[in-house]
């Protein structure tokens, strides 16, 4: 293999059968004898995406009798490869090479692809948020469409599937996002599986509404679909990284069949319909929203300076049920008494938000700090953005930030 | 029952012979029958406590056979009881009372209590953690002690887990934090249970070092013993909320037996030892570092804001394998250029960072930001204000975080 720029010089990496790498160390070879002549493709090539797929091959024709899906492409490791001067993964498949590299996708639908951005999730801003709900929302609105699937880097794909929940209201149809933890072209990609199992749910979900679908767990069997406004990624680099928090996944997706799961009654989920009219696209945001983690030796000065700097809405991260030392309360009031909403969450992730157990927090509460229940910080924060760009007065964003809109609350427990 | 100040007025509420409450709506009572009167104990005294602990109770002598457990107290719920006039939770029991309260840890050891702070742990700053270090050193250095347990308020006990396990090297003997998730007036208090597996792990642990003591489950059978630097608070309420990052609880307590459980090779735990000689406490740390999450829509002047107030530490929580958007590069460029240092961990919790495989990893070590392996952000943020105040140049620091004291880098990737 040509070596990385960062690789150690007294290595060479050979590519197996299997397709994984092996490094060996140069002074450890005895002999070197040539067996023959590399035959074959180019790694790079979209080709190397479709080994990952098991079982038997088969050739489908596109377009025949099944549902028409849109695939908006906005970029990350699902459109990536490994670069080998650096070792490192770059953007690159575009929405028309994924669409041909997983011919299996043919059977199940008709993809309509589409290249939206290419940049890596962690470039992503709420401006990127705005364009993904427009170019849905004209989808949606076409009806031509069983669903949508939007490939995306899975390092802020929480947040833009919370912004999209917020943003895409009634929607009638599926939309979808999915990313891959490993480029295509390495043995393990979930590239493949993932797209597979986006698709598949786009088109035979029962429910509509925004949604992420990765890898269950680290079989290559199973594709969880999660409610867009309650899941995480939850490690660096498993392909099931992807968790739903405090409810069960919508749906395991196994080959082609989609299985429903069992949800609490609580959940409002919302059935598909062939009606586009009860739609509505809110896709502005406003940034003027942080999210602060409280921390043992947290410095309130932090909170001043996002006040003195026009912040609308603070996002606490606080500790257990929702609170943050006394040190803090200070500040807290001030942001607060100079219009500045600050809402509770809880760096636990799993559970809710409870101020009204301890002394901290009913002093919290007393000072103006308004609790959001389960909400995770990650919805919290893009939540915030888009009620800022969507109601005027603080009245309004208190009850609008409050108000179950996407399972963002899974309790619905209001604020007393 | 008394009536909570926030109560529904209402609704009466009536205590069950189970422990529990029932809230009754008075329209819709038809009538009400004096069938007898209460005889009974005082709700709020120690003695509820000691209805929580299940199965046959005897009495035993305090200080037979058994090894001296050295207890120092907090606060927190574990030393909690609910107040009825506001239907919160205040801080009440001494270390002494709890100990009296729980009649079954006689059996296990003889207690030396002492009553060094009363705070919820919200409110703990790394002052704190000195205090307590400077306590346990002194317990350890009189030489006495099998082991020493300090009942804690749940919200920062990891942090404060951390914090020990840096400023407490070559422990003779284990210091086990604990605490409880529900006050020890209620029928599922889980603070009986915890402290009596603590003080079990205290005398029987093979290992010496700090460690989290915790219901593993909501069973009431299993408390888990975890590594200081890497567990974490994941649930608001759950008795189960703490759990080990990235690596096994070090032992499961069932009653007064304790099971080791396998570890990875790379962790290194050291054996409890008679010899206090080896023993170092460093117990001061120092403030000048903030731990700031990144999510799309960051304000890079909260960068700014921390390096002209003369921060010294910046640790980030960034997504995925530890990137942050590029919109923020110039930021942390400038504050690395003068002097304030920039490490990097990641928000997904589980996993590690690893900065080489991506562009936007590549380019952030370029600028200088320091990777630190799967450090968890809990830990990172302690051991900076640790490792602040324990050397005195940024190169010394560098070398510091990036050293594996105990255990807060499980995979012992140091930076190339």
């Amino acid at each position: 293999m040509p070596r990385y720029e960062s690789a150690d010089k007294n290595y060479i990496v050979m590519k197996l059968k299997n397709g994984y790498n092996v490094g060996i160390k140069i002074s450890n070879i005895q002999t070197i004898n040539k067996i023959g002549n590399h035959i074959g493709e180019d790694t790079t090539s979209v080709q190397s995406l479709d080994n990952t797929i098991k079982g038997e091959r088969h050739k489908y024709e596109y377009g025949n009798e099944v549902s028409k899906v849109a695939l908006i492409s906005t970029g990350g490791t699902i459109a990536s490869k490994v670069d080998y001067r650096t070792g490192g993964v770059t953007a690159a498949l575009s929405a028309a090479e994924i669409y041909a590299s997983v011919p299996e996708l043919s059977k199940v639908a008709s993809l309509d692809p589409e290249v939206l951005l290419n940049e890596y999730s962690e470039n992503l801003k709420p401006e990127h948020w705005s364009m993904i709900a427009n170019k849905v929302s004209e989808k949606v609105k076409s009806g031509i469409y069983r669903g949508i699937v939007i490939s995306h880097g899975t390092d802020t794909m929480h947040y833009t599937a919370s912004a999209l929940s917020f943003a895409l209201q009634n929607l009638p149809i599926p939309v979808v996002l999915v990313g891959a933890q490993r480029s295509s072209d390495r043995p393990s990609s979930d590239a493949a599986l993932n797209l597979l199992g986006a698709t598949v749910f786009a088109t035979k979900s029962e429910f509509s509404g925004v949604f992420i679908a990765m890898h269950a767990d680290s079989s290559d069997d199973l594709i969880a679909c999660h409610i867009g406004t309650r899941v995480r990624k939850n490690h660096t680099s498993k392909r099931g990284a992807f968790q739903s928090i405090d409810v069960m996944p919508v749906a395991l997706v196994n080959g082609d069949s989609v299985n429903m799961q069992l949800q609490r009654p609580a959940l409002r989920l919302q059935n598909r319909t062939n009606n586009t009219a009860r739609f509505v696209a809110k896709p502005n945001f406003d940034k003027r929203a942080v999210l602060l983690k409280y921390h043992p030796g947290f410095d309130p000065t932090l909170i001043s300076h996002v006040r003195l700097a026009g912040y609308k809405i603070i996002v606490l991260e606080g500790t257990g049920l929702g609170h943050v030392g006394r040190e803090s309360f200070q500040e807290i009031q001030k942001a607060i008494v100079s219009g500045t909403m600050v809402f509770m969450t809880s760096q636990c992730i799993w559970g809710e938000v409870r101020m009204t157990v301890y002394d901290t927090g009913r002093d919290l509460l007393e000072i103006g700090v308004i609790p959001l229940s389960d909400m995770l910080p990650e919805t919290a924060i893009a939540k915030a953005m888009w009620v800022i760009a969507n109601s005027s007065t603080v009245e309004d964003r208190k009850k609008l930030m409050q108000q179950n809109i996407a399972n963002e609350m899974s309790n619905h427990v209001p604020y007393p």
